[in-house]
């Protein structure tokens, strides 16, 4: 018998809520169609490629007086990539709808990710196995994988699978990428007239993965939270012992929808942001000077502590640290085969052959680095022979440079405060907490909805709850067709069609937030205590969304 | 107007509990006097030293059914040292009960810690800055610090500042060195006849200031669960992606009570006791060749994952690094004033000054380790000269020693898994967290009683609140004088007494409930989830107290 926290056995008993609409089980639901649907960008190339289920109408369910009987339909569930909480609630969804339609439906679950469809790995799942997972954060209940299912053997094989367990519709519950995988897949089975189903469910922490049509993808509401009590958490300690200046690294790859919903809740004193960086052009000596600022202001005030919230991806998106980190990858293709390099005598050795091999502007950047972050940009690179970004500690080089800065500044008479720093890197933390109550139902209704779809015969369609600022019962269930998200883009070279990624949008409400409030929470400590999430209580507490959803929220019903 | 988060502004309106035989007010209260005491060790010197104050009886308070009436106290309270969540309920219990006593009573908070006192910084407070920092975490109600209060001259200071207020009694809380020095101005202050009585409270995430007198100090039942809650969440990560190692490193200076407690939470695969280590007089190597050999074991099972838990203090208990530490320490103080150090080319080079001049058995100790560590070893040093160990990296250390380990067994055909490491450090993000309900309710208790001490006119004394595995009410209320805690111990060179620090006890339960299920742990994966602390909801999950508290309390029933 597996032990169970005190949490964990009163989390199993929660009763996530559902859309109204969907309350009455699945054979209780009416499907409304909208208007035919074309693809953000690119209409013609897409349809080309989707001419199968390109155009499909968006539809939303209601509840019908009248009750069908459903024949039997077996479904199977892939997670993938990342962990996000709430997966297990999006899998029980799935389970409870597909049961309450036919008792004799049987759901399948393919371990490991995508491969599992792929080599025949599954489970059968019942109740029992079910209701383990309930309510609970993590993907362990099948495991999930990064296979991408994207080439024509792929979908041959995962075919065979299906007809195997009569498995009539798959679920791929995944992000931006694993969600085109769902299209191009839904497409192949509708060519080959395999009369198998593909719906997806909108999956990542990032937050990168929404649009006109998706709110928010699920998870980034329970990360976030987590993040944030750990950050306002730092801030009362940096604002008790005001003696440190706390620099914390946040998750969320390129995007910094994750790093800016964190500093919202917790209004640090400095928070960059990747895609403000990149759109001007902010070289790595300007943003020291930005920082550098706040730091020798604060402490003309007397204070020699505060917080500035990183996002990951920032490096990447410095103009001349890309064009350097691009130039690197070239070079050490080159000299991973070159024994004057792998056996070179030192480290600072390899760092000389590296400049020599840079042109001339990227070598100059290099060098200006600390010697950390210079060994880092040596390491292990990825499958594809890139730097992995994520493992740069882009927060301690921040550091390292502003030391540097500020005893220059020091020795010039333009400083004379106390510079001790704390790093911090937050990510795994989040992703696989216990999902919010939030997270719960969202990711409950995602599921129980994606079954829906199913019921109705819908294929290549993303599963979609909306209205999400408000209750349960008003959110809106139905479904969006996958190609209606997507574009062309360059991917290894080749154009491919892809669903657009969501960064940061400078000119949007949230990033307006951060920005007019800059200022006064650089100076004035501004901070907020999030806390933990909270599962019981005050639905003060409890049922809250994210900022980000509030801003956007709003904004979007003032133009509708 | 300060902004406040929608769990803050609950928690402002929780009600802390307290033993039933405070319940009625300080007027109400009996004191009953137990036996005459001794100190734990060297009662000579200790009463030598302490000639005023040592051997007073224990105290404890019931309920009386007389009410008295109160004269005029004024009181002052010193926060010192590290956060600790809870400190902020200490001085509203503290309030609550000088003004149920006399409302014309006040209460004076110094600034920044000791040096508040010493320096005559104060606030006075009234209701309305006692109820904004009611049940949040943080010390920055009147901020900490780190002075010790110990010489004459800043007793002198301490008086005049108590005079001009006219203070009788001052509260300090604080960790075993706070408590010390407490005990030292508590003889002062009688021996100079200054009318001043001083009570301590128990402070500290660290866990270490416990003993038959103590059941634990404030602030670590909060700690550790927001560190197993990182931990459980990192745990189910591990678990659902199935390909990284977590390195976690938890904060608790020297004692591992804290990293114990976490792993009891959680079940990780491995947790390393920096006592344990010491006891077995384990070298670096033998700790690499253990955690070599779980996580090689485990990749014969498949499964190249895990979750291994260090203790910050870890690098100082193992015999051969503390040797080179204490030997390197002094090299430093020697090469920090040579040029040649100091203007070398290359950190290699520092490298190998630094190896010259180190006894060769602590240059062999130091050259085996990985660069990124031989330089913190070099980095600047504390205040006394030493190396700041908790600034050394040690989990990335043992994550470096382990790749290379592996990858000589992988050549030697001993090993064919795959290790990919992620490292954590874990310490600021628990000190200052919403206290939890055990911490909310015990913290306001030590206040509270902290003022019953005062008004029977103890001095001495520390605040003790025990029988905390049972509900609140049936808390016992009562003090301990500081001396029966002390011991003579050698302080920089000079004997001095102090309150016995608490290490694990390795034949004490807490420790056997890890070894006992070590081997288990390690392969099996028993991973408990604890989540976020709740506030609100079951008492299952909202009123639990530590597994540390829940054996240590077994175990001392029994013996009673």
């Amino acid at each position: 018998m597996t032990e169970l926290s005190p949490l964990q056995i009163e989390r199993l008993k929660y009763q996530p809520k559902l859309p109204e609409s969907l309350s009455s089980g699945i054979n209780s639901l009416e499907m409304i169609e909208g208007n035919a649907t074309q693809s953000v960008r690119d209409q013609e190339q897409i349809k080309a490629l989707f001419s199968n289920t390109y155009g499909k109408p968006t539809v939303t369910f209601k509840k019908s007086s009248l009750s069908k009987s459903s024949n039997i339909t077996n479904v199977g569930v892939i997670l993938s990539g990342g962990q996000a909480p709430g997966g297990h609630n999006v899998i029980a969804g799935l389970y409870d709808a597909l049961k309450s339609a036919n008792s004799q439906n049987k759901l399948y679950g393919f371990l490991g990710g995508p491969s599992g469809i792929i080599e025949g790995k599954y489970v059968e799942f019942d109740d029992k196995f079910i209701d383990a997972y309930r309510n609970t954060g993590g993907f362990d209940i099948i495991g999930s994988g990064r296979t991408k299912l994207e080439t024509e053997e792929q979908f041959r094989s995962s075919l065979e699978v299906c007809k195997k367990l009569n498995i009539s519709a798959v679920v791929i519950i995944g992000g931006d990428d694993s969600n085109t995988n769902a299209a191009l897949l839904a497409e192949w089975f509708v060519k080959n007239n395999a009369g198998i189903q593909v719906i997806g469910c909108p999956k990542t922490i990032d937050g990168d993965l929404k649009n006109e049509q998706i709110e928010i993808s699920f998870g980034f509401d329970t990360a976030t939270k987590t993040y944030a009590e750990l950050i306002g958490n730092i801030e009362r300690d940096a604002n008790s012992a005001k003696k440190y200046w706390h620099f914390v690294k946040i998750m969320g790859r390129s995007a910094s929808h994750v790093a800016l919903e964190a500093a919202l809740q917790t209004q640090p004193n400095i928070t960059l942001i990747s895609e403000e960086v990149e759109e001007k052009k902010m070289s790595l000596d300007s943003i020291i000077s930005y920082m550098t600022d706040i730091i020798s202001r604060r402490a003309e005030i007397g204070k020699n502590f505060g917080i500035a919230i990183i996002p990951e991806g920032l490096i990447e998106f410095i103009p001349e640290m890309k064009s350097m980190i691009s130039n690197l990858n070239d070079v050490m293709a080159e000299l991973e085969k070159d024994s004057s390099f792998t056996n070179a005598s030192s480290i600072t050795e390899k760092f000389s052959i590296v400049e020599r091999k840079l042109s001339s502007e990227n070598a100059r950047v290099y060098s200006s680095l600390p010697s950390l972050i210079k060994s880092q940009l040596l390491a292990d690179r990825d499958p594809h022979g890139n730097v992995q970004v994520s493992k740069i500690e882009t927060e301690k080089l921040l550091i390292e440079m502003i030391t540097e800065r500020l005893a220059k500044m020091k020795k010039e008479g333009k400083y004379s405060g106390k510079f001790s720093s704390q790093s911090h890197f937050f990510g795994y933390e989040g992703r696989c907490a216990f999902p919010s109550n939030f997270d719960a139902d969202y990711c409950y209704s995602l599921g129980y909805n994606a079954f829906a779809l199913i019921s109705f015969g819908l294929t290549g369609y993303l599963s979609s709850v909306r209205n999400l600022t408000e209750s349960a019962d008003k959110w809106i269930a139905g479904g969006i067709p996958l190609t209606m998200m997507m574009n062309m883009e360059k991917r290894h070279g080749e154009m491919k069609p892809v669903i657009q990624k969501a960064l940061v949008k400078l000119d949007g409400a949230v990033f307006k937030r951060l920005e007019s409030n800059r200022e006064d929470w650089a100076m004035n400590d501004r901070y907020l205590f999030p806390g933990a999430i909270q599962y019981f209580g005050p639905a003060s507490v409890c049922d809250i969304t994210t900022v980000t959803l509030q801003l956007e929220r709003a904004k979007s019903l003032i133009n509708a």
